[in-house]
């Protein structure tokens, strides 16, 4: 169920547009785009306008329809391109001053970035950029990123150069996007654990996180962004863009499939959409249940679902139905009233459960605590049995290339050792994963491989020695004044 | 499609509480009640909270999360009982004059109305009661119900006695629930055009609209209020509630069954859910049509969707996935742009639609721009054939009883004769509706009739001869100073 | 100190335009009235244009520029008149629903009302309607007013007879702005407690609570309105506007001079501005006080000041300053700090006041809390002696007729008895009033006399029995359901 | 009259509190100091709480009132030390990003700043330090100013060293006040262009602006930060601060006696009010009229008005009424109804002008447009003569520390010569300023002199050659990607 505030939450969803013939309205052009990145981070977004060299942004806490309104987009105007940005969210107090993308002022004019990932050195590079006299505005390891860029372009010939040089002082995950005054870069990391895709809309290059946003803005999908190339879009080049190329092999984050991408975007090349369904397929195989009904949790589980009834041959049904109006300012109801509040955001379609051996699926459990609720709605609805079926593998293991979980002693996968217990927790008759094999082919991608670091603890790169989040509060009790 | 702001519009949605056992959080539950009533009106909502004869309200223009928070909860206290109302949206600008519950004040005490439907003479008793002194602060036909029962009131032994007599006078469609200081009432109109039902939550009686609003506090569905039944709600009864009975027999609007109702109610027994598979059924074989993959307009036609392919064998598919985070601060593109705005809110799932025959099932069809916009999509994603069907019959003839339809010329139904001039306008392979027979049957309620009115111009009651909207700014210059 | 929130506070003020000359932007006309009338009540406020017998309002909570914007005032759209209305703060929580203008219907058409007063035989009147069968929407004896017109229209041959049958049923003070489709009407009662005036802006008469908002908006004051008078004004007319006359004979309310006015109005054709400066000249002839330095509380006690320092020939001097940021959203020291917030409000001038003897007027004293905060700030700054006068008598009586004060009982003038007393409370060195017999004096009106009944406890007109503030909460539960 | 929009703006007001005895309640004794800073600054504001090394900070465009609130100083917390910052309103859009203070890591730890004045050579020092590949996040002097300490630091032994040595290579204005781990510093530029005094509140040591921020806490002036000083607050200094001082002299810029600062402000121990009736005097010395009465614009002429009726014995009056509840949310007439607007926010009080002859006096005068009004409403309210007199010299030329004049095209002194020509522009029977050699005695200052450089053209140290506000969106414009 996605509406389970203890999901892993991906860091960010990023966007770019250069308009080759001109100025113009590329404000509204990355509002919509965001529109349909916001799956991707809610907790800020940001737009920056890039006009004839002039630099116009708007970023701040909150919803893209929060943050942008029909004034802030006509301040940001007209412009040759723009990037925009959507931030995740996270329990704690979220800073706008982390918001992005940021925009920073060095010898060579003005420079906007945009990042979806993760650097593993932030820390090492931090430290050696100070100790040269830099100062750091924010926590956020983009601007590390903007740091290592501008030291390289003092040398070097032109901003993709820099960004190349740079390239090889960054470790971990990134796909950037960043803007020069005549300039749009696009930036991916040699494992691609982020996705990044580039797309034509009209006379403009786009690019994107996810296809999604390009198939919004009416546009076409051109091709994803490889690992470790550097793509720059400007008038000047022949067929408007170039490509510039980092060694590289993708170890695309598998999870992307399973639950961060919209269903119907397609990550290097392949449909989310079917891979989520061909999840279902694989778990029918390998955990086939006797069964009067397959019903998805909505939206999460549902082309899962859809996919095992499929395999199975077991009648699809819709079984639980949401309350389309819950938003951020529902009244939750007090602890002792908790399973009321599943009753008010997810309701049971009585019809399709009552006196039935029920199959549930969803894309991944986390604490147990959500899902135990719907479990004994389901029960408490009439239902005979209820197997719970999960399209992922259990969720183990630190991830250091751009997913955040909280708490990770409190994972139900962590806290038991067998799905007979975790099926006992939770209430539930059985409890079956997604094998890592299983996960590993649900989408067809030649010549590649997924990171599945946090499933099975074992990492394409090496992961850092300090995996904590920056925290300048605790850091700076230890300095002097 | 239920984001289509053209398609016919409920009125109302009501719900009381009377908690048998003292004080108690009534406006908390008239809160999550109204929260999965949210779906019958989203102009405006309101609470009143009846506290020992003592009555708090607060009600406003928005949603439900948006009128109501913590501090308007605890300002409208505990007490022994409440009732609740959410209005429809329309259009034109929203006045909070008209917003409900209404209380007024009179001989006998306090009263507090929240009414679902339409009185079709309201007109005759107005100018009536005017010509007896009156004066009225609202265009609502609520207000005029109030002057019934108070007047009423003057003779009668007791409350229920004086809403007995007021039902003599009142005409059309009306679900209520009226709370004086010392009881809470339920009267539905003999003809029963609009739902109402019984239930009970831990010691307290409820009244709602739907079954749902019962299901989300956690509560038991006793039973639906009768056609003509008024039912009084005081601790001073032996069971806790009386009935009183005027004669009636059932005029359901069916469509509360095809779209106004959540899908997980039941209506007079019977699901809401089913109902709509059973649509699907009976258009699978009326409408029999070669295809590779049924899918549902999301949410509105999921339901029929899965039905006809039930009954076709034809597999299901999830073809269309929908933006959750497009709000009402949605910035619209430009009328040039119109068909863009599709491509945010809804998207199509490549993988499902691509060298497809496909089947796009919807509960209605209104202005058919939408549904135009989406068979344009669906083609353009690669389908080879797109065929439309509708799991209603066409909505051709005004309602008199509590839906309300903005500039009925604009009906597709109206502006063409034939089902295939229809597709060819929406750019479909094929349309079909489902037939007034058969929507006749999509539930089974013994001894029941449904009000088909508005799709075959034949009502259960005579409709009034002034059917216009009541507009004070054209009345009033009539009148003299 | 006219931030004290223990002031008397009056209860409204109102407005009322009609244009002779076709339609116009009248909205726009009473939103800049009501700006200059806002000190007469800040709670709520709200306009109601009369467009050729259509009526459209908007009122709510808060200032006039919280409550209307472009938005609202265009949608108020022009019209032939309007009137508009702001109502006072009280510490309770403020109602919406008593909000005004309020606008009925009856049998005649529309009819807005704005009432500046207090109706005091308005149980015995509201128990009479609803005797007859009427409903209440509001606490306020504004409705009161409406039926008693209402009813009286039924058979008069014109709403002014009917506006003069009601006065003959009405008790108390009110300063009454009506609108009917085609007439503009005000109304005074026959003892004139509350002032109103007549005046023109160009084609239009206009009559308002105080001739400021005449000045305003740039017209011309004609004259008051006089006690028991009604004024009709309609195109009909030959002069635009007739008079009909109750007999009458004014006591208008003494403290609407001392306080409650904006300085540069005229009441009754007399300076406000002088009235207090002529406070100040009898207070120095009544308590002459051998000191350096005279200075008035920013901006209540300004003239009186000024009045004192003319007459008794000591400086005048600036002794205080006020922080004009201050506004709803301060916030307020714990009570420990409440001293502090003394010197965040108002701050003193230490150049005018170390080593002086320290003359302070104000205008009244009502609890002394601010006054003793006030004097202790003047001490430490280094002032020798610190005297307080008052330009008004002791307030120790309730008033009836549209002054409102909480907590009598906490008046310092009831818990004290001699001036001696009061400036040992408030660390004065001593402390004067005005007597009621120079009060009386203070503007000089041909043929009238002052309402002093708060200060004397005798009243021009006999008080009601039942003083208290209206609480439906109370009284409601007495009754039966 | 300080509400001319036209009138020139200081940039800003600062502040800075260490208390010596551990954590305390910082957040809100700055939040009450900025409030009496308001007048300084309008355009944004911030406090940043430093405890135990760790910052927290909160600002934003608005008000202070608007900015913080219960919630948001709460989550400041409590702090050993915090700074806060109040900025200027201009006319164009402001810019969050460039609100203060600002905070910035570097090798050493966290530093905060908030800073007073204007950096004349900080073209220059951004251009050196982006060769060296720093990176600027805005377009304010202050972050030009966090870098040269920054650098400094590197090479220092502490921050007050680091402090002294980056003041040798700024040039301008600037009163700092800054805050690292464990020390509060303020710094004054050599010529003192800008106030800047220490005091004392209890435990706690106070820098701010003025001393009324110090009277608004309840707390003890000491002494002004003397020119080219810097101090130091730490709890292991002996007497809780510390003193390095740089050559000085102090030119403090006498608009801040004029108009800037709060008339209950002491700068250089020299009382602000007592200044404006100085210059009152020497305006009744060398403007000599006859007349009948004095009146000053509310409330910036109201000093020197008194000061002027003082000197030439012609009585002080109160001519004109303002009303407090104009904010910023009141709607503007239209162009024709300009003269109205005057009308709303001033009013004459027609008994102080009737048939008089009117001194009028004023702080300055800008455009002009504003003050012809007022005169032209005087006349119509009856005034026989109305002499305009200004507190100060023709604003002709530039300032280049830290006042802010938009359109020095447009200033009255400008366009006219003499000073009947502007009489006549306005309207005013005659028209006198201050002289430049009076000004300069209208505060008793020994052994310092004002900068009057926007008077006189003459300034203490020479002006940079770029005067404009720097403006990233042309200048980047021309760099190269």
């Amino acid at each position: 169920m996605d509406t389970d505030e203890f999901k892993p939450k991906d860091h960010c969803g990023v966007f770019g547009i250069y308009n080759t013939n001109g100025r113009a309205d590329v404000a509204h052009s990355a509002y919509y785009a965001l529109y349909s990145l916001q799956h991707r981070g809610q907790e800020s977004c940001g737009i920056c306008v890039g006009d004839d060299g002039v630099m116009r942004i708007h970023k701040a806490l909150g919803l893209v329809p929060d943050v942008f309104d029909q004034r802030t987009l006509s301040e940001l105007g007209t412009g040759n391109m723009a990037i925009g940005h959507v931030r995740y969210s996270t329990t704690g107090a979220p800073q706008v001053v982390n918001a992005q993308p940021i925009v920073v002022h060095h010898v060579k004019g003005s420079m906007a970035i945009a990042h979806n990932g993760n650097i593993t050195n932030d820390d090492e590079l931090r430290a050696e950029f100070e100790l040269d006299g830099a100062i750091f505005h924010t926590t956020s390891d983009t601007e590390v990123i903007a740091y290592a860029i501008t030291r390289a372009r003092l040398n070097a010939k032109s901003i993709e150069e820099a960004v190349s040089v740079a390239m090889d002082r960054l470790k971990g995950a990134y796909s950037l996007i960043l803007m020069s005054p005549r300039k749009l870069i696009a930036a991916r990391d040699p494992n691609g654990f982020r996705p990044l895709c580039l797309g034509k809309v009209d006379d403009a290059f786009v690019f994107a996180s996810e296809s999604c946003a390009i198939t919004a803005l009416g546009g076409t999908f051109i091709r994803d962004v490889q690992p470790g190339e550097i793509i720059v879009v400007s008038p000047d080049l022949e067929n408007g863009y170039a490509s510039y190329k980092v060694d590289g092999r993708l170890n695309l984050c598998v999870f992307e499939y399973i639950y961060v991408a919209r269903t119907d975007s397609y990550l290097e090349g392949y449909s989310v959409h079917k891979a989520r369904r061909r999840a279902g397929h694989f778990l029918a195989k390998s955990h086939p249940v006797e069964a009067d009904v397959v019903i998805g949790m909505p939206d999460s589980g549902l082309d899962a679902a859809l996919g095992y009834a499929e395999e199975s041959g077991i009648p699809y049904g819709i079984g639980l139905s949401r309350n389309r109006y819950i938003g951020r300012t529902f009244i939750q109801p007090t602890k002792e009233g908790r399973e009321e509040a599943v009753h008010i955001k997810l309701t049971p379609i009585a019809d399709t459960l009552r006196g039935k051996r029920v199959i549930l699926v969803d894309d991944s459990i986390v604490r147990g605590t959500t899902t135990k609720s719907i479990v004994s709605l389901i029960r408490k609805t009439g239902a005979k049995e209820v197997h719970v079926l999960i399209a992922s593998p259990p969720f183990k293991h630190p991830c250091y290339f751009g997913i955040d979980v909280d708490n990770r002693e409190e994972l139900i996968a962590n806290r038991f050792t067998t799905n007979a217990e975790i099926a006992q927790e939770i209430g539930a008759d059985s409890v079956g994963y997604l094998s890592i094999e299983d996960v590993r082919k649900i989408a067809e991608v030649p010549g590649a491989d997924f990171c599945v670091g946090c499933l099975s603890g074992e990492y394409p790169i090496e992961p850092p020695n300090n995996a904590g989040k920056r925290k300048f509060e605790t850091k700076l009790s230890e300095k002097q004044g």
